[in-house]
């Protein structure tokens, strides 16, 4: 038979990328007044979300047992609490380049990573338990958190220009 | 080498059922004044939303080649047109069963294809031209539709009671 590894992570892959590279181009086009607002009235403003997509895929660097995570001290701000419970946030400048350094590094080691090595363990199941659940794998954690972004991107684009 | 179609399957399975699940036990949750609501000022309403992933949805019997689209009324109303394009929508209770019974019929056609099979092609590509794009199969379907769900509900909770 022939093996399908390759083709299931280039179509997990493909969607990954696809879905960063939208939120980019929508970032790029929001100016920071846009990113300061409420998605809707009295919902997550767009910089929180900005800051908890960018966590969230800093966490993904560790739980592909990647490297360590790059910037441990935007979790307590951006996953652990909602919005508007820290006061002072890192600068948008510095949350937009954060972004852009955590994806990039992200992308850059799944590149690499053989086709099988996704089919092993993350990082927050022990080897042990693993043979038991063989679908907690590395590849299932970038497909949740594909979904994660689609999300969150369906929210951010309520910030943009209408028409 | 194990086959691993059947893991793939189930991640990617998986995952679509979570998100058709928290679609709908968010909609139950939603009454239909909520539903008719705008998910942030002057952009689509929830009815729109509802109508469109429905119909989406329906189209998706026919691209992963189970059956024929069961409400192909719903296409020109929530795909090619914007909301409010269209004056006359179908009711809300009529809108809600459908979501349910499109659904129910997907995922029952899903659970019963077996494993190889969503790995062939699906209807907008051809049998010729498929060997060329093999990644173009039944089950990128089903991943980048998840995220166009993903992507949706992360507005439809807009809609939603704060806290």
């Amino acid at each position: 038979m022939t093996d399908l590894r390759p083709l299931f992570v280039k179509m997990a892959l493909d969607a990954w990328g696809r879905e960063v590279s939208a939120t980019s181009t929508l970032l790029g086009k929001l100016s920071d007044d846009q990113v300061m607002k409420e998605v809707s009235p009295g919902r997550n403003r767009g910089i929180y979300l900005l800051g908890h997509l960018t966590a969230e895929h800093d966490q993904m660097l560790a739980l592909l047992r990647f490297q360590e995570v790059m910037h441990p001290e935007l979790k307590p701000v951006f996953i652990d609490a909602p919005d508007r419970a820290v006061a002072a946030l890192p600068s948008m400048h510095q949350l937009r380049e954060q972004w852009t350094t955590v994806n990039d590094t992200l992308l850059d080691h799944a590149k690499r990573l053989p086709p099988e090595e996704w089919f092993t363990r993350h990082a927050n199941i022990s080897a042990d338990d693993f043979p038991k659940e063989p679908h907690r794998n590395r590849l299932n954690v970038l497909l949740s958190r594909t979904n994660h972004l689609a999300y969150h991107r369906g929210q951010l684009v309520l910030l943009a220009e209408k028409g």
